[in-house]
C-alpha cells in the first residue's frame, strides 16, 4: 500500500525496543512529515554516531574517544562498579553519587542464552584488579536470578584478590507502597532493616 | 556522561511519538549495539525514504511516485474515501475492502490549532468531485468532536455537487464488550441498531 520505501523504514523501525509495528508506522509518517526537523537531523545522527561512537576497551562504555571520558579523568576515584549493560552505567551516572570507575559486563551469565564468564571481560576486570586501579568492586547488576548469579561469581573470583566487593542494597524503592511491593522485595526490606 | 553523538541521538529518538526519553535512551544502545544489522540500514532507510518519498498531489498520499500508486492504478474504483491522515489511509487499506481513492485531508479542522478548511485540501476535493472522478464521498474521519464537525463541514461543501456523501458507521467494536465501552458508543450503537 505504501511505497516499499516507506515499509522498508517501518519495518526497521519496529526492530527498536519499545516500538511495534504500530507505533512503527507513527513513527515513519511523523518522520515523512518532519523531514527538515526530525528525518534529516536523526539520519545525521545515527551515520555519525556509527562513524564515532566505539566501545571503550578499558571499561565498555560508549563514547567517542577509547578510553572513554570516565577512564581517562584522572579525578574518578579508586573504586570500579560493575553494570549489566551501557543503561545500568548510565543509570548510575545519573544519581551524581558515584564518582568512580565501570566495568560493563554486557550481559549476565546465563546458561540459557549460552552467555559464559568469557562472554562477560572478566579477565579484563581481574587484570585492573590485579593492577590495583580499584580499592572496591560494587557489583551494581540487576536483582534478578541471572544478575544475582553473576554477581556471586563475580564475587567469588575476586576473593582471591582480598579486595572488598559489595553489592547494591535491596529494599523498598524510594516512594515505593508496600501494597505493590512483591514479597520476595518486602522480605528483602524486612531482613535488611536498620534502626532508626 | 555518554558521547555527545549519542547525546544528541537519544533526544532526536525521544521526539518519535511513543518513545519516551527512557525508551530513546534503549532505543540508542540497541543501535550501537546492532550496527550492521539495524543502525546502518535504518540510516539508509531514511535517507532513502527522504529522498525518494513524495507526497501525490492529487490525493496526499506518501509514495515514491506522483500521481501515487493509488490514483494511478486505473482498476480503481470511482469513489473517494476522506481521510484525516497517511495512517487513516493505511488503516482503510489494511481492511482490503476498499478499492476506491483517497482524499488525505492532513488534519482536522481546529479552531484551537488553527486550522481551517483552506488547510485541508478541500479546494482540490471539490475540483476532483466537479471533474466527475467519484460517484460517491466516503467521509472515514476518526469520532472526535473536530474530526465530526470536520466531516459534517466537508458534506455541507459537497452538498451543492449532488454526489452521494456517506460515514462510517458508530457502533460497538468488533470485540468490544460492553461494560467497557463508553456512554456514547453505545447510545450511537442503540441509536443504529438494525433487525438480525
Amino acid at each position: 500500500m505504501a511505497g516499499t520505501e516507506v515499509e522498508r523504514l517501518i519495518g526497521l523501525l519496529a526492530r527498536l525496543p519499545g516500538l511495534g509495528p504500530r507505533s512503527a508506522r507513527r513513527a515513519a509518517l511523523h518522520l515523512l512529515k518532519k523531514r527538515e526537523a526530525l528525518l534529516q537531523p536523526l539520519t545525521a545522527a545515527l551515520a555519525e554516531a556509527d562513524s564515532k561512537v566505539k566501545t571503550c576497551q578499558v571499561c565498555g562504555n560508549f563514547d567517542s574517544v577509547d578510553p572513554c571520558t570516565l577512564c581517562a579523568d584522572p579525578e574518578r576515584e579508586a573504586s570500579i562498579c560493575v553494570v549489566e549493560d551501557v543503561a545500568g552505567l548510565w543509570a548510575m551516572e545519573r544519581t551524581g553519587l558515584y564518582k568512580g570507575r565501570y566495568h560493563v559486563l554486557g550481559g549476565v551469565l546465563s546458561a540459557l542464552d549460552g552467555v559464559g564468564p568469557e562472554d562477560l571481560g572478566l579477565d579484563r576486570l581481574l587484570a585492573r584488579v590485579g593492577r590495583g586501579e580499584a580499592a572496591e568492586v560494587i557489583l551494581a547488576i540487576g536483582a534478578t536470578v541471572d544478575g544475582q548469579t553473576t554477581a556471586h561469581y563475580i564475587a567469588d573470583r575476586l576473593t582471591a584478590s582480598g579486595i572488598t566487593v559489595s553489592g547494591l542494597a535491596q529494599g523498598v524503592p524510594v516512594g515505593g507502597e508496600l501494597d505493590f511491593l512483591d514479597d520476595g522485595t518486602i522480605g528483602a526490606a524486612l531482613r535488611a532493616r536498620r534502626p532508626l
